[in-house]
């Protein structure tokens, strides 16, 4: 059962994702799909992240996938549905791992929600929390510096911890105790959102949260991969190489990393190995 | 769709996973078995505590089950993969869960496990663990004294607070930085558990765990409860209804419970409403 696991972004956040998977699920071989080029989705019509988010997972259909993961918030609010239902592999999203884990955590049934204008208008993580648990109170903030800051890999700047305190300002007065990280770039910003709310303020990472309920649907479905020498992972850009690398190096703290460039659109090729 | 989750257990100990279940998913309605009056199944033989969950789960069959969760490490360790491979519905054991939220949540690598006679010697965890990462080092202890001191109500006593100092005593030298509380009937001792243990220490409750679980499997099958009225839980107790009833609404916070006595055994009836 050598099957893949195949993780799809909007760019680089993602990798939060398939960091977690590696790392909770070291015996998974991960071929993930960043389509740098046209990131950010989150201020995209609907229409168009569904196009994209189609064109990605045309292109890793052509491998041996067990799973498909839509490692990106906007993503999943639009499109996880549909992939879902006419795909006959297991297709997981970020947004209801995300808000599980948040209703396992919050005590005073307080949720705040960090997206995208996508991820916020769409109401996603309110429906889903809802859905299970009607009692929870949502607070959503839209926050759209975030994903240009991490993809010009700015993460760790102070002009991140700038942009971090000023959007999250509005959230100062509210009683949330749990805080969902609802898109998949906003880890790299974890420790700045942390510090800025404060110990009385658990941080939700989907990253964690998803890969936590990969490893549950693989076991399921008893497609765990019991394979014992390590996974040759394959990362896909639609963007520059070189910027992929300098990130997902840093992030997943790898140098060696077989990142290939892809065109998505009309064609669908790849080339260029690095 | 307004079937029920059936919850079966040695004894009492299953409520803490039946408890996160409702407080996680407080649409959902559970139909619980406690075999109290064999508890527990630790020290039994396998093939003994075989006979006891299928019976348990015999009795609850003839109820409308979407999901048949194995509240109990011990009958886990025996006996899930046998009942999950004659049953149509999905069944999950308390085992995975706990073991999935050790990975995520260990930085060091060196996770123990708490448990019984039985669970520990099945080395279920153990092969758990493994299977889902092998460098994670396993410390087992067993701790054959807490599942008497919980069902005997001693949960918050003096001589609880002795037994766990003393019982915990070998893994003082380990340096463990999570702890999987491999047993349901252990988290009425959490708090005494994490105090001896220390900060340093991350406690894995398996009820949370599960719960977790159900609720991502539920969501996977689509088969989550959307029903608005509050749900109607039975309880089924092969031993005492009001020792059952003291302890239940103690954990549960909750004086009104639909509490039977139920006979297990060659012949399956149930009767005695309080």
């Amino acid at each position: 059962m050598n099957q893949v696991i195949g993780v799809i972004d909007s760019g680089i956040g993602g990798l939060t994702v398939a960091k977690e998977i590696m790392r909770q699920l070291p015996n998974e071989t991960i071929y993930y799909v960043g389509d740098t080029a046209r990131c950010p989705y989150g201020p995209r019509p609907a229409d168009e992240v569904k196009e994209y988010t189609w064109e990605m997972t045309s292109f890793l259909m052509k491998y041996d996938l067990k799973m498909l993961v839509i490692a990106c918030n906007t993503a999943t609010a639009v499109v996880l549905e549909e992939i879902k239902s006419k795909l006959q592999i297991p297709v997981i999203g970020v947004i209801s791992p995300g808000a599980r884990a948040a209703i396992k955590t919050t005590q005073n049934n307080r949720v705040g929600v960090l997206g995208t204008v996508g991820t916020v208008k769409s109401e996603a993580y309110v429906r889903e929390l809802h859905q299970i648990k009607n009692k929870v109170e949502v607070t959503q903030l839209v926050c759209p510096k975030f994903v240009p800051l991490v993809e010009s890999s700015q993460y760790h700047s102070a002009i991140a911890q700038k942009v971090v305190k000023e959007t999250l300002t509005p959230l100062k007065g509210s009683e949330i105790d749990t805080l969902i990280l609802g898109c998949t770039h906003y880890p790299l910003l974890g420790p700045l959102i942390k510090q800025e709310m404060g110990p009385g303020v658990k941080v939700i990472s989907s990253g964690e949260e998803t890969a936590r309920e990969v490893s549950a649907i693989l076991h399921y479905n008893k497609t765990i991969s019991i394979q014992k020498e390590p996974p040759d992972h394959r990362f896909f850009t639609t963007g520059s190489v070189d910027i992929f690398h300098q990130i997902a190096s840093d992030w997943l703290k790898e140098r060696k990393l077989h990142i290939q460039s892809v065109r998505l659109g009309r064609y669908l090729t790849h080339s260029a190995d690095n």
